[in-house]
């Protein structure tokens, strides 16, 4: 993988085609690993976190990466941080410290192993729409072939040992990117956000948080990693989110019948004003985005058009921009340009 | 001419043909006359309302009327009433009273009488774009016409006599209906208003009054119809409207330089929701075809669009609607029923 090949393509994970893609955008699993006998990474002197660096990159053909997947955070400007932070490759807190830090990243995206971020190790996949056990499979792979090599810090009583206890045990996070437009209209998010925390799920907004969740896109997560095994947890994430799915699928159906009109109105005049408009900015386009998805599952829109949505979240963010259009840093010229490639990709959408 | 013939056509005096079509939608002339020997309308009994309908309508086919011309207000329902209000050929307070009054209506509807409205006799005529010199030109061959039969009271000393004094004199107020976005965008419109009436004009909103004003529209008069001849009242209309033309212009362009994304945005984008829109109030429509009426004055659409924006600013008010497409007189009803048919009306329009 080479920076401009990633930075142009779309991942794999965002190719539409996973089940309920309509609704579920993508699946991720992640696992917090660290290496026995080298402190955690916060209290890693400089030789701790280099010899950490050396482990994974010797052992990353073992785990399916290529040699020249590694992509190390002193070697990449800012902007391509940014990139990376935007394509979920590596998280801010990475991108802002120094030393030997940074992340392999395999073909197409779906699979990357950050390296002395929070713990040494953060394994983690990507899979298209609703699939937390592919996900699963597909990191739990990647570890079992790095643990051949890699001493993981292991305790019988607490399981995998992570920087913070909340990852303590398996070191699972299993998450959904979920779209739910109808039940934040229905003003029914609230209480199933409360049941979900009740049933040991974090639910947040994907942009922004609380009342300010821009686009309707949230992460559905597990708590605790502790205590359960990989699949229980996952299968209780798919349990909870298999129900939110029918929920938000009732909603919209019900808002279809209640007000068709301004649910049709909202959903084509944003599919028109994307055709149409010459300034858009990050915030306006992420919810004229989620109109054209809500259209997707009543079934008024073209459910072939999940691709391009996908590609656009991806690309039209702010640092890809800059980097795909040579747009400068100042919003209204990245709003101008923003605009002109939805254009553009929006040509052949009939209205 | 028969109603049915009416509603479903656009006033010839609409077809955007006129000059300065993009800015001036339309030229008006009006002439204020009562018979002599009959009280003014306000204060006539029953049977003087009757003998001046009768005049009107035996002097009608010299007027270059057809018998079949006059609408006689007891004769039209509340709906057709206000269908005549809406193509501004009769008034709201015609239409409030009883007995004897009605309109004669020319067909293309360019030339008008009401009967028994404030005075006894109002010859109104309408030209496509800024021409007040032909609306002048088609009344006064009206009032010629009428003169010969039909004995106007008139002083030496005040000229034509009228129920009200302001249009006491000639009679004649002559007016233009003007689309001012880039003026009320700048803000200069305030100062353009106050020079205005300092020149003995009044600049009033054409759709809601003062800083309500919606669709950039107005309607520029003279004030006062005394102590000067109908020519001069014209031609200083013209003088100062023919300004203010160049003011508009002027600050279009300046608009368009100084912040070109933003107007070409607003233009593009009220295209877009024209083409997708599934609910469209009178009011969100109106602000519509303002911005796309601006661009074709900065030439971003093709100016063959005027004929249609003019022929929905007509067809699309509520009365209209309801005599169209049967739709009902609920709001919700009329702005899905509006949407629909500006929708289909806009198929062709290129993004």
């Amino acid at each position: 993988m080479t920076y401009e090949s990633i930075v142009r393509t779309i991942p794999s994970w965002l190719n539409g085609r996973g089940p309920e893609s309509a609704i579920v955008v993508s699946s991720r699993a992640r696992l917090a690993r660290n290496i026995r006998g080298i402190s955690f990474a916060h209290r890693a002197g400089r030789e701790s976190l280099d010899d950490v660096m050396q482990q994974v990159a010797d052992a990353a053909s073992l785990a399916g990466f290529d040699c020249g997947d590694m992509f190390v955070n002193s070697g990449m400007s800012k902007l391509q941080k940014q990139v990376f932070i935007e394509r979920r490759l590596i998280t801010s807190a990475l991108a802002a410290k120094d030393g030997s830090r940074g992340v392999l990243v395999a073909g197409g995206e779906d699979r990357s192993i950050l390296v002395n971020e929070e713990d040494h190790l953060r394994l983690q996949s990507f899979k298209n729409g609703f699939d937390p056990r592919g996900a699963l499979s597909m990191v739990d792979d990647i570890d079992t072939r790095l643990s051949q090599v890699v001493e993981y810090a292991f305790s019988d009583r607490y399981g995998y040992l992570t920087a913070c206890p909340t990852n303590m045990g398996t070191g699972l996070r299993a998450s959904v990117l979920i779209h739910l437009p109808a039940l934040v209209m229905t003003g029914e998010i609230q209480r199933m956000i409360r049941s979900a925390a009740q049933l040991g799920l974090a639910v947040r907004g994907y942009y922004g948080e609380g009342s300010e969740v821009v686009g309707n896109l949230f992460q559905i997560s597990n708590q605790r990693a502790m205590g359960r095994n990989e699949n229980s947890i996952v299968e209780s994430l798919i349990a909870v989110v298999s129900r939110i799915v029918e929920y938000e699928k009732q909603a919209a159906l019900t808002l279809f019948q209640e007000a068709r009109s301004q649910t049709e109105d909202k959903i084509w005049r944003s599919i028109g004003i994307l055709k149409t408009a010459r300034v858009l900015s990050t915030i306006e386009f992420i919810s004229l985005i989620s109109a054209v998805r809500l259209g997707i599952v009543l079934e008024c829109v073209d459910s072939g058009m999940i691709p391009l949505l996908n590609e656009l979240m991806v690309l039209m963010q702010p640092a890809h921009l800059q980097e795909l259009t040579g747009a400068g840093e100042s919003s209204p010229e990245r709003d101008a340009v923003r605009a002109g490639y939805i254009r553009e990709r929006f040509v052949d959408v009939r209205l």
